[in-house]
């Protein structure tokens, strides 16, 4: 290695987030190697009205293609493996990701039969990957899905740690611990950076154990007169466990609906990510023919999505199940920001058919995957590095995280609160954001994709407040002259079949202003402006609205 | 009074809660008597775009229009006054409110020039008021406005106590307590109904007193090394009251900017209900004129309404206010759920200026102002009703009300769960739901009011996820044969300049179908429908979504 390539600095490159920042991709470079920690999905928020989902925008990467040696994968939630089917058709590079997840991508890009010609390797922790000038070492954390890992990459300026998202759970559900050890040798021999999980940043004290919410599972289960249904995340392969481990204990069967929990609960039965005594996990139909205190079903849901299976049943709508009195209905998740109203939506849905509903609310029945403050101390001081970057975080959670740094006794100049597309370079020497790529985020509608300008999503949103009004303006097809009064079509605006006069006057009103030039032939784009002038002020005055207007000529 | 009279049941029926049961308005009925408690507005969820507020349908008062015998108020709130201005156009029968929602209703009712011919009459806490066969007692609860009550119905039935929105502060701001040794003599002597808040009876223990906020501001603004600025709602009088003490306190004045702010606040000071030292509050210019550490100054957007004043300075966009080095901005209340996004955007943007935020997630800047469970338990226990009616909650919470009132007793059959619209009649000898009436919403969407089975907001909800398209099919109007390709324009479904071939491609189709007949005329619904499905089915194959289609004939 050259004295000056080892002389080049680390950069760091948060490249997407949707506001959390580098939650979703993040690009750490030395010399001529790249190496990509994550590929995740977004969810869109509600300001993107039809948008299914968000990607991460590649363009940084894919103009320095020869020089993305892997991507490293921490673990198999959807915000940070979601992409690969997308980001592989443009960087075929070697994925290195820890079992569970591998497994979950390989189900994944299957689905999108894109497996062939990619290179997915498992990792285990402690194993270490020679990625060029830098050395990638996976190491053991605790997270809400199996086989969660953060990154130490060796580099010729020193070690820059990604934590992935991380708590530290003493009492973890598959017993595997934050590898506190290795973390504290490596802050022993000196880190240069401290890349860390900033989602609970906020909030004082530590996360509660998986643990607890094993017991109040097993009490709730045990207890119940009836059924026990339990929504979750499909991902959740810990507390799908929890809930067996109950359902064995108390004599109960279980059943799983949904597409997507019974896909990953099977493919976690059969690579022993869950384990059962044989003839545990029934299906449904078989399990309905138990009487209701034997039975536990486990289905997706816990976000209140309109398509899952405890919406489904909620709204009286499921082929399978439907609400019997004495059914007790566990939600062990919390509402993500934006979902709460389909959240409780659902509860009061349950409720009114007599279920007992029982959620984080007002039970133990979900704790979450993120360490709060006094974990992301234990992590800052165990590491003890020289820089410190908050990632994985909306903007008010990182600058919280780095007032947890600033107390802990880093100094406030060694730490970078960046945002997606800061290029943060280091040494030991020196460090400073040195310049802004472009990361942005493409929305998948449907089967398309659009970048974050597009004038689809802020058409929309006009048309969702406002509706829309077409105004059909027929044209002599030789003189350019508007013959007859023009036609309105409108919807999302008002009901026209309670308002015609309005409509009537509104065309007359537009007929009478093109009428005034109407001896000479006039400029379609005169004609356009002039219609929605006389329109926007016409009906903003009578019903207070602005609908988008759309003239439209038609040649006759 | 006739014995047929008094033999006749007391009716209760929730008339307006959109999701929260008898939130906004109640009727409670004895013989041909009926009094109103409150009228207020709601807010509009997500899934009502472009909606600008939402009021109770009065349907059912105004049908039994001469019956009525008066409007109480509970206390000054929106969603409990809000609705006055439109409701009395149709009801025009005396209001009782206590004294700052008296104060608050006249402004309301002069800014829609409605004031003319209403009686607005002021109650005190003590005082009764007949309404026919019906007594209403009011009584002093706390909640988070001054003068706050309860009211007691005396009938000939017995008792029914409506708590309003209430908690049990021990040591309120104000210093006026829950009236508890009335609520006591009364379940002595006997309540028929008790009629609940139920808004936090899924919260344990209890909701902590106004001055634990009282103490938090304190510390915060003596200790801020600059300027404060606190957030809160225009009505919270008590709050704003606890910013000028702590100001005073430390040596600072105080301005308020935003115009519902600065009306309450000067009403309030004019009537007393808040509480300075002359010279304390300031115009925000001469505020200006200070150092930072002598300034705070007071607005609203707290629920980061795009319109408040904490957004526009946010945003940099405030004529008057923009961030500076040093700043402390409190946001001293929690987001109404559907609010998250916007009130966490808003403190990501004062982070990225630089201003530290203190918000309940993180400080104790803020408590709300309704009771916990062990509140709600006291309630119960004090009055010892025979039968029990939660109310002002989702169905959720309702139900988890109930379970408390079987916890301290109430047999579960004289436990009532309603929903809006639902009549419970109610005698000492039996009580049942006998019918239900029509108890809908009105929406306010600019100048126009719909009722809630509107075509307009499904339209919207579509336009909003797919966009639409316009299709113009030419007919020969002698004919009716369809002459020409058709032609299209669209909104919100797909970047038309980029996907010019689509639309070709989809306008070829539908004209080759259309073709087929065109030796004979057809008819226009015909046409129409063969639009849609031509277009319908090629469009979601090509990109994955079903816009809005809509077929308009051009005669030509």
């Amino acid at each position: 290695m050259s004295t000056s390539l080892s002389n080049s600095p680390v950069r760091v490159v948060p490249l997407g987030g949707l506001g959390e920042v580098g939650k979703n991709m993040m690009a750490v470079e030395h010399g001529s190697d790249i190496v990509v920690i994550d590929a995740g999905i977004l969810f869109p928020k509600e300001d993107m009205p039809g948008v299914d989902l968000v990607l991460p925008d590649t363009t940084y990467l894919r103009e320095r293609k020869e020089r993305v040696r892997a991507i490293l994968i921490t673990h198999g939630h959807e915000d940070h493996v979601g992409a690969l089917p997308y980001v592989l058709r443009d960087l075929n590079v070697p994925v290195y990701a820890p079992p569970l997840a591998r497994d979950l991508i390989r189900v994944k890009l299957q689905e999108h039969h894109s497996l062939r010609g990619h290179q997915l390797r498992e990792v285990q922790p402690g194993d270490r990957v020679e990625l060029g000038s830098i050395t990638a070492e996976f190491f053991q954390v605790c997270h809400s899905i199996p086989d969660a890992c953060g990154i130490a990459l060796h580099t010729p300026q020193g070690v820059v740690i990604h934590t992935g998202d991380f708590k530290i759970d003493h009492t973890p559900v598959d017993g595997k611990k934050l590898d506190m050890q290795r973390l504290a040798e490596l802050g022993q021999e000196g880190v240069l950076l401290l890349l860390s999980d900033s989602t609970y940043a906020e909030e004082a004290g530590y996360t509660p154990s998986e643990q607890v919410v094993g017991t109040a599972l097993d009490h709730v289960i045990g207890d119940a007169p009836g059924r026990v249904l339990v929504a979750t995340f499909a991902s959740l392969i810990a507390r799908v466990q929890q809930v067996i481990n109950a359902a064995v204990k108390h004599d109960r069967k279980v059943a799983v609906v949904g597409r997507s929990m019974v896909d990953n609960v099977r493919m976690a039965m059969e690579n022993g990510y869950i384990k059962a005594p044989s003839g545990t996990v029934l299906p449904i139909k078989e399990l309905g023919a138990l009487p209701p205190e034997r039975q536990v079903v486990m289905m997706t849901g816990s976000q209140g999505e309109p398509t899952s299976a405890l919406v489904r049943i909620a709204n009286r709508g499921h082929r399978e199940v439907s609400i019997q009195e004495g059914d007790t209905v566990v939600i062990s998740a919390t509402a993500i920001p934006g979902n709460e109203t389909m959240v409780h939506r659902t509860i009061d849905n349950l409720n009114r058919q007599g279920a007992r509903v029982l959620h984080p609310r007002i039970a133990l029945v979900h704790v979450h995957g993120h360490a709060s403050q006094e974990e992301l101390k234990t992590m800052l001081n165990l590491v003890k590095p020289q820089y410190f970057v908050p990632i994985h975080g909306e903007y008010r959670m990182l600058v919280a995280h780095a007032a947890l740094a600033r107390a802990v006794g880093i100094r406030a100049e060694d730490i970078f609160v960046l945002e997606d597309g800061d290029v943060l370079e280091l040494t030991p020497d020196a460090a400073a954001v040195v310049e802004h790529v472009e990361a942005g985020h493409i929305y998948v509608d449907g089967l398309r994709q659009y970048d974050m300008r597009s004038v689809v999503l802020r058409d929309r949103r006009v048309l969702a407040r406002e509706g829309f009004v077409v105004v059909l303006v027929r044209l002599d097809r030789s003189t350019g002259r508007v013959m007859e009064e023009p036609e309105m079509v409108s919807s999302g605006f008002i009901d026209k079949d309670t308002q015609p006069e309005m409509v009537e006057e509104a065309m007359a009103m537009v007929h009478q202003e093109l009428d005034r030039g109407a001896n000479q032939p006039m400029e379609w784009t005169y004609i356009s402006t002039k219609v929605r002038e006389v329109l926007a002020t016409y009906l903003h005055r009578k019903t207070g609205r602005r609908p988008m207007v759309i003239p439209v000529p038609v040649e006759v």
